[in-house]
Parts: C-alpha cells; sequence; structure tokens
C-alpha cells in the first residue's frame, strides 16, 4: 500500500461550475412532446404558438342590455318596441328592424342592426317596449371581432414556461393540447457501503442513506423528472452496471460519494478511467468534484457528505436545471452578516444561515455532515474565496435554499 | 318581464377577501394523509416530527486520515504501526491498541482507544507503518455521537412545508414516511350556455370554454388538488346537479358565470336562494361576486368574463389558498407607474401591467374580455378606490400574476 497525495492546485468555483452549465446547456434543445391543456402548467412551450381564430369571434354585448342603433337612442328618452331577448350562447340569426331594441346580455350576439349597447341600469321596460334614458355612441359596450387576437397572431412564443395566464389564453382559442419541451430526466445514484434504506436496521458503521430521497426531491423541486434513483456499493462492478443503468434512462445523471481521496472511492476510479476529471474545487463544504460523460451523458459527481452534497447541487446544478426547466432565477440578495466568521484562505466558503431581523445569521452547526442542522438554514451564504476573516455587519451574497 | 335594478352599494374589496378567508382558513385544520418521503416535497407537515435516533449514530471520521491516540504523536514526526483500514461501513469492530494507528476513511468508525483523526495530508505511509508529521488535539476530525440532533429533537414543526432541507433531515434519521396535510380540494364549475369545450366546431354566439382549464391551472398553481373540472348550462336543475357533484367531492368550489344582472344567472339565482350572498364588490374588473355555503362547503362564485374571473382569484382566492397550502406569500411591491390612467370612482381597479425598466407600464388591452391580452400582462396593478386619475410616474401597488 502506498499513499499518492500530489495536490492538484484546486480549481475556482466560477470554472467548475461554467464547465456543468456547458455540458447541461445543450439539454435546451430536448425533444418536444404533446401535452393536454390541463397538464401543461409550468411546462416549457416548445415552438411558438399562434391563434387559430379570432377572438372575440362575433360582435358580442360588453353588459346586460339592449341593443340599439345608436341614431335611434340620439334623443332621450325613446320608447322603442322590443323585439326579444338575445342570450349568451343564443345561436339564432336575429337581426334588428330599424328603431327597435333587442335585450341582450353580456357576450351575447348584437345583431346586425344595433350598433352599441345601452346598459340595463339606464333603461326601463314593461317587456312589450324599452324606454332608453341615456343617449349612446356606436360602439358603445359592443366588441368588435379580433380585438383580442387576431388568426395567426403569436399567442406565446416557443421557450415560454406556461403560467396559468398562459393558458387561459389558449384555452380560449380552443386548444386543447400543446406542444411543450420534455422535462429534464436525471437519475441520482448514491454510493457508498455505509448507507441503509430507511426503515433499516443499522448496524455498528452504518448509517441512513439521505442523499437519494434528498437530491430527488431537490430536482424534483427544480423542474427536473427524477426517472430512476439507485443505490450502489463501492464495488466497482456494481457501480459499473448501476451507472449504464442510469445513463441509459436520463439526459444526466447525479452521483454521490467516492469522489474524495480515501481507498474505495468507486466513482472517481470508474469514471476517470473513462475521462472523468475529478479533482478539488476551491469551496468549502463540497471540495472534491467530479464532471464525466458517458455515451453523451453528462455525470455530475458530488462528494457523499449530505450536507457537501446538497450544497454542491445548489452551486452548481440548481442554476442551470431552473434555467432549462423555464424556472425564474433565484433571487442573489446582498445582506449584513450578523456574526462574525473565519473562512479558509483560497476556498469559497458556503455557510448556511437564516434571514434574522437587519440581516441574515450563521444557523447551528456548520460541519459538512450536519445535515439536520441544516434543515434549519434558509438561505446559502457565499463568503469569496479571498476572504478569511469576516467582521459581523459585512454585507454578503445570500441565496435562498 | 319587469326589470329589478335596485343597486346595492358596492362593498369594499377588502371585505369580501376577509369573508372568502373567514369561510376558507378552517380548511388549515384538514385532515392528514401518510406519504412516502419521495412524494412528500412541498406539502405541509401535519405534526411535529422528532428524531427517533442520535445523528451521527456513531463516532466516526471527518476526514480520510489515520486514527490515533493524541498522546502518541505529540511528538512529531512520530511513526506508528499501521493495524488496519476502517472503510466507511465497515461493521466490524475494531480495537486501537496503545501507541498503534489505523486508516480510517470519512464517515468510517473511530475505533475506541483512538481519539482524533490525522488527515491523510499530513502523513506518509509504507503499508506497514504510518508517519505522523502533525500534533493533533484530541477530537479532532472526529465527530461525536448526538451532535447533528439527539434522540426526541424536534426535527421539523407542524405546519412546515417541506422543502428538501427538510426531506433531506427526515431521510438522515431513516424516516420513510411522513404525515402531511391533505391538499386542500377544489371543484371548478363554469356556467354558461355560450360556451362549449376545446375542440368544438363552435356555432354563431358559440365561445371556447377557457374558464375551467384556466382556474384550474391557477388552482394548481397554489397548492390545490383539482378533484373536478365541470360545466353547467344555464339550467336551474342541470347547475343544482353539477353543484351537488362538486359539493361532495371537494373542500371548496369555485364557479364562473351566472352572476351579473342578466336575465339568465343560474349561479346567482340557485344559490342565492340557498342563502348565498351576491352583490356588487367596488372593483374592476370583477365587479358581481357571490360567496355561498353548501352543505358546509364554501362556494366562490366569479363572475364569467374571463380576465374577471382570473383577477378575482387573484385578489380573493390565491392569498388564502397560498396560505393554506405553505407556499411563501407573494411579495407585494411598489414601484412607478409609467402611464396615466384614469379610474372609475368607487371601484379598486385591478390594471394588468408589465415590468419595464424603471417601473411597471400597462398591458395592451384592459378589457374583461381581453384573455389573451392578459397573457402579456405580467403583474396585477392595483389602483384604490379612492383615486380617479393616475399621473404617470406615480407609485402604484403590484403583484405577480
Amino acid at each position: 500500500m502506498s499513499s499518492r497525495h500530489a495536490l492538484a492546485p484546486a480549481r475556482p468555483v466560477e470554472d467548475h461550475r461554467r464547465r456543468i452549465e456547458d455540458a447541461l446547456r445543450p439539454l435546451a434543445g430536448r425533444s418536444a412532446e404533446t401535452v393536454p391543456m390541463d397538464r401543461a402548467l409550468g411546462r416549457v412551450l416548445a415552438e411558438d404558438v399562434y391563434s387559430p381564430l379570432d377572438l372575440p369571434v362575433f360582435r358580442n354585448s360588453a353588459m346586460d342590455g339592449y341593443a340599439v342603433a345608436a341614431e335611434s337612442v340620439a334623443i332621450v328618452p325613446a320608447t322603442l318596441p322590443l323585439i326579444g331577448v338575445v342570450a349568451a350562447g343564443n345561436t339564432e340569426q336575429v337581426t334588428l328592424p330599424p328603431g327597435a331594441a333587442v335585450k341582450v346580455m353580456t357576450g351575447a350576439p348584437v345583431p346586425p342592426g344595433a350598433d352599441c349597447v345601452v346598459p340595463v341600469e339606464h333603461t326601463s321596460s314593461d317587456g312589450v317596449t324599452v324606454t332608453i334614458k341615456t343617449s349612446r355612441a356606436a360602439g358603445d359596450f359592443v366588441r368588435e371581432p379580433g380585438t383580442d387576437v387576431r388568426t395567426g397572431d403569436l399567442l406565446a412564443a416557443a421557450g415560454t414556461p406556461l403560467r396559468p395566464r398562459h393558458i387561459a389564453a389558449l384555452a380560449a382559442v380552443g386548444l386543447g393540447e400543446v406542444r411543450v419541451l420534455r422535462r429534464v430526466r436525471a437519475a441520482v445514484l448514491t454510493t457508498g457501503d455505509e448507507l441503509r434504506p430507511a426503515g433499516s436496521i443499522l448496524l455498528p458503521g452504518q448509517i441512513f442513506n439521505s442523499n437519494g430521497t434528498a437530491l430527488a426531491a431537490a430536482l424534483e423541486d427544480n423542474g427536473v423528472e427524477v426517472v430512476s434513483v439507485a443505490h450502489s456499493t463501492d464495488e466497482h462492478d456494481e457501480f459499473r452496471a448501476r451507472l449504464a443503468e442510469a445513463v441509459a434512462r436520463a439526459d444526466v445523471v447525479f452521483t454521490s460519494g467516492g469522489v474524495s481521496m480515501g481507498d474505495f472511492e468507486v466513482v472517481k476510479e470508474v469514471l476517470a478511467a473513462q475521462g472523468g476529471e475529478f479533482g478539488a474545487v476551491a469551496m468549502q463544504p463540497g471540495g472534491p468534484q467530479g464532471l464525466s460523460t458517458v455515451d453523451g451523458v453528462p455525470v455530475l459527481s458530488f462528494p457523499g457528505n449530505p450536507v457537501s452534497t446538497m450544497v454542491s447541487f445548489e452551486v452548481f446544478a440548481r442554476p442551470i436545471l431552473r434555467e432549462l426547466a423555464g424556472l425564474p432565477a433565484l433571487p442573489i440578495s446582498e445582506l449584513p452578516l450578523l456574526d462574525s466568521v473565519r473562512s479558509p484562505a483560497g476556498k469559497r466558503q458556503f455557510l448556511r444561515g437564516k434571514l434574522v431581523e437587519g440581516g441574515v445569521a450563521l444557523a447551528t452547526g456548520q460541519g459538512s455532515h450536519l445535515i439536520v442542522s441544516m434543515a434549519q438554514a434558509e438561505v446559502l451564504i457565499e463568503i469569496p474565496a479571498a476572504v478569511t476573516e469576516v467582521a459581523a455587519g459585512t454585507i454578503v451574497e445570500v441565496r435562498p435554499l
């Protein structure tokens, strides 16, 4: 047994993030699928959508009232013969004789011969005639065809993440389904002989596997479809088999564990042999990182400490995954840090914090294994690599967790 | 036929919102269900969750390195006999003899007899002995049991909306499922003889039904489970039947249409006869509103113009539904309105706007039927009821759509 500990210079966080983003950004061109409109919320349009019709489709009333020719009510009060009622949904074709009135409901067709609507509040009626008390100009309370949208107008452009307001518009022109991009498909593959699934009886030296569940939740939370969550021991052959399954199903694979400087680093050993790049990134927690491509599929390898895994996801994966899913970018705010901290030279430090009156404070428990403590944290605080001491009150960059 | 148009004084927006919130807030006490951890994201905890174990479960190493007694490395360099390797997941019980060293991987048990770990970077080894180059104090790089969480500690309180970080913590203590509140269940019931489903051939006077799809999307977007989306004509008997079905399945029912001053106001006519309150709210769009209780189920009745329906949802339903779902409150910002507008006296006006450089501008098309135009709007701009003219540059309240 011999030890090799040649410490390559740590790569800056931004470099590794850029490499990951370059590897994932081609997924923006992933294939499309057709979904019914009631499953389209939050999905990203794969193509421009144009209106197949004019809206309004027909000239209709903006009010409950009486459709008349404006010239019939030029002098008021004017009492006109009432020829009937047109309800919304009335599909009979009515024509208004000169000098008459027809009762119309909001949304009902305004018949030829009428050019305005007098709201019911400004009228009285005995059922046979209607007395109009206010004059109206041609066009008043009449919605003309095509004033909302015209046939062939762009309703929403390719790349639009569909919000309820877009779905309302697409439904209004009668579209029942829509072409959207597939969600990005991710596979999660945790490693480590010590990890046991929930519900197991732990032997001494074993712990529960939280990275699989946590990474899957984080992916789902950022618009990604999780196609598998699997686990491998530190055996090379088993890892190779699980990796092959993951790569076959997913657009991107996330591994945890097996990337550090120990004797049993299955992820690094297997993937480095296939051309993957592994090494230290100048950050804490989360220093050891890997990025590989297997059969054209990017494989992001995070360290196995639960806090390191989650911080790696936040720093390297979350921004580009949100971009690919059409989700809004996370707001980065600048707030005073109410605690003083020391930070290791040459490493960007990511501290877990809580929003408090007047700024942000450190959450209790900053060790990379303190995953329960991390649940109390609301934000990630970033301390630049060049900074080794931060006085209380210093403005720091903060992003939501 | 006679016309009654007694105009009751319009109710202020805040009054109607408060009545709706009072009707819906009891749903905070809705029943709980058990879900597997991988389905728990975004759900609201129904009960406090306590840790069933200490974390770390056992004393373990924070680094890849050598576990020794600190006194063995008080004088360095010190060359110690190497008794073996403890990997993470190693379940054999090893005890360290005095004066010896054992190689340990990150997360591996630190054996009795050792009280610190020397990182591998500060050592060299020939496989039989290890030479330690730096002294260490007892406790260095050793994670003690229970330093993350102790058995019985509160992990997350009832009412917590589960984020990935909570799921990571619950998984780390081995929980495979969790008790969460049922989602609020909503039924959507649109009305109007003129409305036709997507894919229909429209006859003159007919339009596509967009309110059903749009309300369902808006509900889903705010953490609500939509249990049914149905439509009724303006026939009283049909509406009663569809309403009974909706009330039987849902915690809350949303209707659209049939609440105004026309001759065929099925929602108002049926529900007012059962004690529902219908009347004008001092707002534009969305003035006519109803609130009823049928078999203990609140029924919110919105007007049928598509823009009025969506604005009603935003103003009256969305804030309380987000609260019930454990979603963050929508941020209300104050921005300069770059256009000048007139606003009707005595009505709070909700304009659709777009965020632009330096403030907010009106979206094109403010009519209550302009649903396609509304898709271009990103925010709702609020003009107070007392204001009739707003000069360009005035600060207005803006909420995201």
